[in-house]
């Protein structure tokens, strides 16, 4: 008798019966790592995360904090080694060795290819160029040098293929003059889009390669930190756009070939065209109105995604509106929140803080979401929290 | 010049400038401490929890967890000495201890004079009666030969002074043949009232005094183990016996003195009075349901208390069903949830596990909050639901 083969099946029905708790990475411990551990705790999954800093906003939320650099090959192989699933809430993630974790039977959501595929600006839109996917024109620059060649492709934006996060490693040029301000390292010169409205799309795909999609949002930028200024959804567009906007999403995610949640931002022009300008493999800023607004958050969806559960309802259960709190212009040093007591004492307002100790010029420190169904109100009330409330230092 | 009275100015005005991080400690980690914990993630707080249990439901997602006896007198007092504020799960902990703490400048709440009163079911029924608030009969009996003499109190409930806890503790003695059932220690013999409904209403209070009063809830009890089998929210009651209710409630809590956030579970009867059944001095299971269906839970309110900032907005954002998940008769070990994807497959049900790795029969392993604003919906649904899910083990 084969003792092994016996040993198999004994233990294939063992988990098959008794599904013991799932095991869980984070990489990275942002705010993200921390929303996604407060809605972990209504699921049977034991969570680990990695990060480099012990006091990190997800640090205290998990239950195995590891201390590591999510860039290092040996750390994160370390790190994922004994898990059952990995996902991520920053791109900068070694994924060399996400893909050897991923050959030994580790889940990896997103998967390795489709992140190599987004991580690097370049990749990416060669992507979009591939699978005909609308995106704006581009050019690839090696260098300096190689950019200074391409004025006559001018207003442009310069993206680094790698490294850029939240408004860094993004420059506009938009004369020769500017051409200087372009990096010296591999990138991507996207010809400048006449933009109408700046658009989200977050999507949901599971090991089935079912899809689950939010409603698009639309996002008003601060132009000066190039940060979400405040978002509104369900997004005011007509509705052939909106079809336009969720089929591209759609198209874009299908074409990425991996579970996971996706937050596609597009723009829409003048001529009601929808250009796709990135797309983030993870949970999003653009999706933080779905922990109050919709049935299933994309937090909650994550999970289900990450411990093969049914996908879950994006349908809202109420309009809303999303500010970012950022630690306002001429502060850096520990935080303290002026104008939080109004705010709390605003009758359908949610505040998250993200538990950063030290506040910076732009840094996200928190959100609010406001839920209303007037319009009207869901905008007053943006403004009045951008107005009330700032994070500053002594 | 006197210097340490410059310093405690320089300090004064440090705090009030500075605003450092809150110390904020819980004592108890179960499901209400870890629910407690999850909303704790959007405030600026440090949280602490003591439990003898180090894989209790809570112990992950608190920034120091420490393994103590929380009815010990030297734990307690350690855990609390360096905290700003405390507050508990569950009524059991060591009140001498929180005393002391109170009384060297920690803020307890609920305080430990309210806590006393309620922790001790005969001190809690002659606080109704004091109070003149509206409460079933009852005989205090020292021991069961006191009980003996009092057959002609019966039908009636025999519930210990100390130490009952989620239906244990509470006797039902209807005629001579049960007083043997009865306790052999200090207990209320409470005169049955003819049940029409049951109900509860939590009330928070800040240190200001101030009331914040959730929408009264309709419980309806499994008669065989004594806990809540569902709840809808609001409760479906004629305006006069809501006005009664919340009235009633009102008083308690007043008179009870304390910050903190309060259930009081009252009956009707069939000529429309109501009478105060008891009173919890901490969030509570027929509360859950303001996770999802209030503008501020009732976790979220009690750290708006803790902290000290303005009492959040008690309104429905939409009806609401809440069943528990209890475990299923008969099974005993490593829980299973049979089920659970029909119940993640529905689409505006919001499902709450308490991450315990075992289950007993009865035991509390989680809870399912179902959102419509048909009411005929939400008790489909938790109907549905009570059908569907099971927990068990091999």
């Amino acid at each position: 008798m084969d003792f092994s083969l016996f040993n198999f099946t004994i233990q294939f029905f063992y988990c098959l019966i008794f599904a013991p708790m799932k095991k869980a990475g984070i990489l990275g411990g942002g705010q993200l790592g921390r929303m996604l551990l407060q809605e972990a705790a209504n699921y049977p999954v034991e969570t680990w995360v990695m990060e480099n800093d012990a006091s990190c906003p997800a640090a205290h939320l998990c239950h195995h904090f590891i201390k590591g650099d999510i860039t290092n090959f040996d750390d994160v192989y370390n790190f994922g080694k004994n898990l059952d699933v990995l996902t991520i809430e920053i791109e900068s993630v070694n994924e060399d060795a996400l893909e050897k974790l991923e050959s030994e039977g580790v889940s990896v959501f997103p998967k390795p290819a489709t992140l190599r595929i987004i991580k690097n600006k370049i990749l990416q839109k060669q992507f979009y160029q591939q699978q005909e996917i609308p995106t704006s024109d581009f050019i690839i620059t090696q260098n300096a040098e190689d950019l200074q060649q391409h004025a006559s492709f001018l207003p442009a934006v310069h993206k680094l293929a790698t490294g850029g996060y939240d408004g860094r490693g993004v420059q506009i040029i938009k004369t020769t003059e500017d051409i200087t301000k372009g990096f010296d390292a591999p990138a991507v010169l996207e010809k400048m889009v006449d933009i109408k409205k700046e658009i989200a799309v977050m999507i949901a795909v599971n090991k089935a390669g079912e899809t689950a999609i939010y409603s698009p949002v639309d996002m008003v930028f601060d132009q000066h930190l190039n940060l979400l200024s405040y978002q509104m959804s369900p997004a005011t567009l007509p509705e052939k756009l909106l079809w336009k906007a969720e089929a591209i999403a759609l198209k874009v995610v299908k074409e990425l070939k991996s579970p996971g949640i996706f937050a596609v931002e597009l723009f829409t022009d003048f001529d009601d065209k929808v250009w796709v300008n990135e797309t983030a493999p993870r949970v999003h800023n653009s999706g933080h109105h779905s922990i109050e607004a919709c049935y299933s958050s994309q937090f909650d969806m994550l999970w289900r995604v990450l411990l093969d559960y049914p996908l879950g309802n994006t349908d809202h259960i109420m309009p809303a509106a999303l500010v970012n709190i950022l630690g306002a212009e001429g502060f850096t040093g520990p935080a303290i929140y002026e104008g939080l007591n109004e705010i709390l004492a605003m009758d359908n307002v949610f505040v998250h803080l993200y538990g950063k100790t030290d506040t910076k010029p732009g840094r996200k420190m928190g959100h609010i979401t406001i839920l209303s169904n007037e319009k009207q109100e869901l905008l007053h009330k943006a403004n009045q929290i951008k107005h009330t409330l700032f994070v500053k230092s002594k």
